[in-house]
Order: structure tokens, then sequence, then C-alpha cells
């Protein structure tokens, strides 16, 4: 299971209360950090969230509005003497910023931040329970989404069934793969009848600031749960365009062609008090949609 | 007259909903920005102090708690469009961080920046009304405090009297000055028969972080409101010198010996929850004493 926590959901300039663009994603064992707005972690107290439990932060693209909480941050953890290495994955010029803000502050980390600069598409972690890939999308300057997969999990072994046939726990590992069982007789004994199928292993794909895009369907089809940006009501396709981002309807066409079962909105302009007309747009197209509201978590 | 606003007051890591620092300190015509920790941008719209009117902004060193805030807030008067010209008076590395930042962005500000590096103690900037002085403050890193002193104003010229001396206008600026006016057949008017006093120019001294320093007591001398840090409670010496922070009795102490008029304090700790020690402990000392609370404006 994935629990996805909005912290910030608004477009650059903060406003009506709401914050720059950062969201948590929750494991098991880890916590994500995705983009890093000013004031994140005044948001990760609100919230609840432990920051000593964040191993891995993302950083989508170098607009201050998605990582300029990201130095306050990491100077936090360091005051609270965090030891867990950190791993960062975000564009390389960030590691230029980050070495020269501690560099100007005298300041060496409590902890290693191992960087790793976002370059091409794939795979970029691994944990034991999720894997994460990036992908490129359309902005005014480079920008990467993000994809984090649930490893498919072992089918769950049958005790009783196994215990039955006399099945050596030499085989297990086999039989949560998958594999039937050989006796020595030469019976086989189908997977199926010792094994029950593990949960099906979720996805969620957050795909940062974006113009339109349709080559992003591929990139995402069939995930769980899709964050879409939505800078703008429908009218201002023309302005969305212009600054390259979407607007509600666009939004939700991303969502509908790419089959996903649900999609969060976010990243609203500060031209907007009130949000109602983006869901009501956004569910014209397509109806399982939601608005990404701070403090709000989605379970995947 | 000078009105501060206090828009945060909390040391290193945010704390108990206590911001990191930064004041506005607003006269006639200006506002002056001193110190822009992260959120500051936020703490400006909650107390309605308006963006567009910061003239100058002031960074006393390189703490992130004290300039986090200020890529942020140059970022949004951007995007709101500013014009104005604004004055940044701060350490030389941070224009290269912000340099970077923008660099990183692709973005180009929509107004000029003047950087005034800090570079020796003296008088860095004047207004039409405000002298503005930088003097060193002794931190772990270098770091810098600033004096702000209304101008000397001109006295009040008496209009029904110049009237009936039939003193030319021509001459009002030199009455202005205090100079004695002389008729055509010499008789000398006194100046204190034609004008009354301007009223007192005051003055501000914001001391940054420092250690306990009475070399500071020359630089702040009867300065009407003094700001000195207290980090600690004051059984805390030993720790607070060993970080290059002060005390409570320590500020009291260094506020006596000043002669000034009124003391604060803040740059409180983040472990402490309850504030009332700070102020009972520096009051022993100092009775003019208050607590630099996040939202209070205090009026010169």
């Amino acid at each position: 299971m994935l629990a996805l926590t909005i912290l910030g959901n608004n477009s650059a300039i903060p406003a009506f209360g709401r914050n720059p663009t950062s969201q948590v994603l929750q494991t098991q064992d880890d916590i994500f950090l995705i983009d890093c707005g000013e004031g994140t972690q005044l948001q990760l107290s609100k919230y609840k969230i432990r920051r000593s439990r964040i191993s891995h932060i993302f950083i989508s693209h170098m607009h201050g509005d998605h990582y300029f909480g990201l130095i306050g941050l990491l100077t936090s953890m360091s005051l609270l003497t965090r030891t867990q290495e950190l791993h960062l994955h975000a564009p390389p010029l960030l590691k230029e910023i980050i070495d020269l803000q501690l560099q100007a502050a005298n300041t060496t980390l409590t902890y290693k931040v191992h960087f790793h600069p976002l370059n091409e598409e794939g795979v970029i972690a691994n944990t034991n329970k999720i894997s994460i890939e990036c992908f490129k999308v359309k902005h005014r300057i480079e920008c990467w989404g993000f994809l984090f997969r649930e490893i498919k999990k072992p089918r769950h072994i049958d005790a009783d069934r196994v215990r039955s046939y006399e099945i050596p726990a030499s085989f297990y590992e086999q039989l949560q793969k998958g594999e039937d069982y050989r006796t020595k007789k030469g019976t086989i004994i189908p997977n199926e009848e010792l094994t029950t199928p593990a949960t099906k292993p979720v996805s969620y794909a957050y795909c940062a600031d974006t113009i339109y895009d349709e080559s992003l369907v591929e990139k995402i089809k069939g995930v769980d749960l899709l964050y879409h940006e939505a800078t703008y009501l429908k009218d201002q396709h023309l302005r969305a365009a212009d600054r390259f981002h979407s607007t509600t309807a666009q939004a939700a066409e991303i969502a509908k062609k790419s089959g996903v079962k649900k999609l969060l909105i976010g990243h609203f302009s500060s031209k907007y008090e009130f949000l109602d007309d983006f869901l009501s747009e956004a569910k014209e197209i397509f109806e399982e949609t939601e608005l990404a509201l701070e403090g709000l978590c989605f379970k995947v």
C-alpha cells in the first residue's frame, strides 16, 4: 500500500493559505518526499510526518516553487543530528546550489547525502518494496515526472497445504515465485494448490509541471493514482500553453487516455481563490478526479 | 517615527509555530526588511505588509534561518511584475547563490536588484529620512548588525512669526537649519523666535546573532530601541558561548551598559516552548525589555 499526503498544492506564489508544491509518499518502510517548495518543513510538522523517516527526496525541476524549501529541510535535519543517509534525486544544478549554501554557512551536514542527478529516463531507485522511475515531461525548463511502483510481491504460501504435501522449506522461495512442485514420485502439484496470489502491486505517477502532452500516456498507462497538474481552468488553455502548464480538461483528458484509476489535480494558480470549478470541470471528462487539497491523504 | 514588526523570532529550526528571523521596519516612505528566514513571504501576507513597498533588504549573515526565504520573496516580487528597483545589502556570497538560482530557473527578474556587498563598518544606505549603518557582531561566521537612524529633521518654521518679521522665503532653509536672521537694519532675530524644534530623530539597532560582546556598547549607545538576540536562558551561558549566541541576562546587560531606551529579545532556541522566563530573566537586569513576539509592532 502507498499513502500520498499533499503538503502543498499551489503554483508559483503562495496564496489563500495554499503552499507551493510538495507531497509525501509513505510506504511500509520509507517516506519519499516529492518536491519541496518553501515552507515544506513546516507542513511536515503540521501534518506530523517524521522528517527522520524520509529516505529519498525527488525534485522535479528547478523552479523555486518546487525546491526552495529543500535547503531549510536539509539544514534542520542536520541540526536535529540526523545520521541516516539520504538519497536526493534532482537536476544536476541543485547540487551546486546546496553546496554553495552549505559553504556560505560553513556547515557540514551530520549525515551523508547521496546526490543522484536526473539525466535520463528509467529506473532511478529501488527499495525493497518500491521501484522508482523518472520520465521527462514538457515544461519551460527541463522537468521530470516520477513513477512509483510496488515491486511484484511473492505469492502467499498456504501453511496447511505445504505441510500436508510435505514440501521442504527449501522450495518455499520457488513456490512464492509461482513454480509448481514435483514430488519424488514425479507428481506435479500445481502452484495454485499451494499458494494464494499476493495483493496486486500498486503504482503512483507524479507528472510535476507540464504542458498538455499526449506522449505522457504511454509512460503512465494504467497507474492506480495519477497526479497531473491543472494550473488553470479550461477557458485559460491559451495561457496554459503559453506558460507550459495544463488546464483541468487537459489533465482529465490525459487521465482518461491513460486508463488510470484515479486522478489528482493540483498546482492551482494564485489567481483562483476557490477551487470548486477545478473539480467539476475535470469530472466532466474523468469522473474519478479529486482535488489535491493540503493535508489530505490518498491511499493507493 | 519608525515602526518595527516582528515576522519571525525563532532560532535555527522553526518550532512551536515560531518562524525563523525576519523583521520589518516601516518609515513614512519606505519598508525595510531585516533578515528573511524561510516563510517570510507568508508572514508578510499574514501581517498585511505590502511586498511592493519594500525598498531595501538587509541580510545579517549566511546562516539559513536568516536568508532562506529571500529567493522565494525575490521570485514572487517578479511574478507580481514588480518594476521598482530594490536594494539588497548582504554578505557577498549571497549574490552568487541568487544568481545561480535564477540561472537554474532560466529566470530574469522583472526589476533591478542593486546588490551592495557588506564589507566594512559604516553608512551603507541613506534614504531621504533614514541613514543606515552596518557594524560587525561576533558570531560563528561573519555577521553584521544594522543601525537605523532618522536623519536630523529641519526645525519647524512658525508661519505667523516669519510673516510678522517679513523674512524672505529665500532664507527659510537657513532658518530650518537653526540660523538666526539679520534684518537689513542689522537687528538679530534669534532662530528660537522664528522656529520650533523638530521632533527628535529616533534610532533602532538590530544586533543579529551574536555572542556576548561588550564592544557592541559603543556602537549602539543610546539608541531608542535595541534588538539583541537571547537564544538561551541564563543557565545555558556555556552553551550560548560555545555556539556564539547570547542569554537573556547577557542581552539585558548589553542594553543596560548601552543606555538604550528599550530592549527587544528574540531568536529563541527551539528547545523552549514557553517564553515567560526569557522576559522575567531579562527584566531582572533591564526593566524595559519586551519579547519580540511575531506580529507585534513596536513604535519608536
